[in-house]
């Protein structure tokens, strides 16, 4: 049996691009319908890590999408950056006069699903979508499939691939699953949740000669930390003491607030751009249309910011059939994705030790290092990077 | 026959570091000795770039060693990017109120010559540095041999490896004649002299789908110019209309000057720091310590910042029998030589266009380009590295 129905934008996935598209498209009386595969529950239980950039948090609290992002998420105004037994402070608030907001990305998706249900919007969990036909068309369709494996179609006049990195959408746009620019890294990292105060009121950068750790924060009593893994590391091969013990060995200089460790987890690092983010009435945001490792905190951030482009270009071409806007979207969108990729891979090289890094290369490292904190110019570089370039003349 | 020779300090190499150390050391009343393997005429005639940074102009002309780098070098306030088609300035004067000049290694070396000579400096050319002995000592020697195979030994309070990266002092310090941490690359700079007016005012560092490519100049008559080849290219292998070629695709949007080319090289790159910059009372600088690629402009500038530091920490040891300024030497110098070896490999790895490299990272390097060039902070950052981080408190 197959169910048919009719709308303006088809929206596949329902992350933070989806459903924020999603919601500004509402603002602007377009209407959508959004999909994914998975439950509800397990959107807003999956726990993610958040930084968003200044921009993402005004974006999302002046349009309504979150008006929690700046109650509950913590505004940090610097992060540290440890090497050679040495921490120094990039100070956001005073080189750019911008901050960024620890709230993790399923909060934000609670939120967002929350204010869309209100709205009264199509949103179906536990509908996977299967295929995209008639991309170049006028009318392309999304071909779906609900839990109990009845067929969807959605006709639309425009299909919109937020469906994450593993995107089925995106066969349409690019002509193959995967067809996309990619990197790997020869190292993971691997995520502690433990049950503990904060060790420290902003986040740690840290390289040390062990390799690279993260510290980070989920609330005053749950904390997330991250050291540099093998990609192929067991999750389950450590004791607690050994993970606090890669973690603390990595941080000299803090003692790291130990706990019961209730949640670990070895993430992959993987740099990807979709060779094509527009085919037709098709396109890709967000995961779909890239992935970068997490080093630079940009995910989240770069998936709004698709939004942000995305949006103004439909409401022109359904508002006032205008397509330019449309066409220009993947240059338009790919000027800051590749200004993102880079920051992300540079952080990324510049605070890992790959492991077949050779002397040269790590004093070169360390050489890195010290010209930027070093330099004011350098710590700005970094700062206007982290907290997010601007979004402006996009949100009109 | 030997010949014996007692000095305080004994300079092994007559390039800008061991030239200007004389010539510093001189200034403090000190006795020394310079030999070099080469004439004079060879010295004063092997046409060598040069980039000097604002701070080496300032001790060169302020101590006397060299009144024509302001009056006859090129003062250049700025330098060019080019990439995907584009030209964009870094305004040197603007971002950070420094300059360079254009001024050749060669005539600093004249310079320097013509200004020792005149003060009745023992310099000696055609004797050749066999070993040094005795490098723990208090009383390290030279061993050498001139022109004609006559030995000389030249006994010393302390002896300096000023000779360049073939260094026959280095093996005294770091115990094998190449130990050290080095990065090999995998391309080269065609370089080639030729007859023309200037192509442009400044220097243009051009990132192109070709390859890299340098526009400089030497006068207003003769410029120098380079392009990105294979380390293994063969000089004799390409006409001139193949040359003109070759740089002509690399900087669309400027016409060059094209006229006769009488000189043609092929110039291998290669870091490399000294495993230990100081034994007993040997020490290297210059190139004998470190080499750089030649992209960030930084070899001689590099050599004269270790002169600077050396030289106060010899006055200390030999006027005032206080070590620990030599003891810190090393330390001291290899701040800067790692910062500066850092430089020269991000200006060579952002500009050039490496035979493996991945699409992916071909559109992050055009990213990171983007993201130098659209912020002031990351034009300043280039811009302070590029015309010298600063040398005060050295020269006290």
């Amino acid at each position: 049996m197959t169910a048919n129905v009719r709308t303006r934008v088809a929206i596949v996935g329902a992350g933070p691009a989806g459903l924020f598209l999603s919601h500004l498209l509402g603002i602007a009386g377009i209407e959508r319908v959004v999909i994914d595969a998975r439950s509800r529950a397990e959107i807003e239980t999956t726990i993610r890590a958040g930084i968003l950039e200044q921009g993402t948090v005004e974006v999302l609290t002046e349009s309504g999408a979150s008006a929690r992002a700046r109650t509950v998420g913590h505004k940090h105004d610097g992060v540290e950056f440890g090497f050679a037994g040495e921490r120094h402070r990039i100070d956001f608030a005073d080189l750019v006069g911008r901050s960024v907001w620890l709230y993790p990305q399923h909060e934000v998706l609670t939120d967002l699903i929350a204010v869309l249900t209100a709205a009264g919007q199509d949103l179906r969990f536990g509908v996977r979508a299967v295929r995209v036909e008639d991309a170049a068309s006028d009318r392309p369709r999304v071909i779906a499939a609900d839990a109990e494996g009845a067929e969807l179609v959605i006709e639309a006049d425009f299909v919109v691939g937020a469906d994450g990195s593993r995107s089925v959408v995106r066969e349409a746009v690019t002509g193959s699953p995967t067809g996309g620019y990619f990197r790997e890294y020869p190292f993971a990292w691997f995520g502690v949740l433990c049950e503990a105060p904060p060790s420290s009121a902003e986040l740690i950068y840290s390289n040390s000669a062990n390799g690279f750790a993260l510290i980070s924060q989920r609330s005053d009593t749950v904390q997330r930390m991250y050291f540099q893994c093998d990609p192929d590391a067991d999750p389950t091969a450590y004791s607690e003491d050994e993970l606090w013990h890669e973690l603390q060995s990595r941080v000299p200089g803090t003692t790291l607030h130990q706990g019961p460790i209730f949640q670990r987890d070895v993430l992959r690092f993987r740099s990807f751009v979709a060779h094509e983010l527009l085919r037709g009435r098709v396109a890709l945001i967000g995961d779909a249309a890239h992935t970068v490792p997490p080093t630079g905190a940009k995910g989240m951030n770069l998936a709004i910011a698709d939004v942000m482009i995305l949006e103004r270009a439909l409401r022109a071409l359904l508002n006032e059939n205008d397509s330019r806007l449309v066409e220009a979207f993947p240059e338009t969108a790919l000027h800051r994705i590749w200004k993102a990729q880079h920051f992300s891979w540079w952080m990324t090289s510049m605070l890992h030790v790959a492991p077949e890094t050779s002397e040269f290369d790590r004093h070169r490292q360390l050489g890195e290092l010290r010209t930027v904190i070093e330099s004011e110019a350098g710590r700005r570089f970094v700062a206007e990077a982290y907290t997010g370039w601007p979004l402006e003349g996009l949100a009109g």
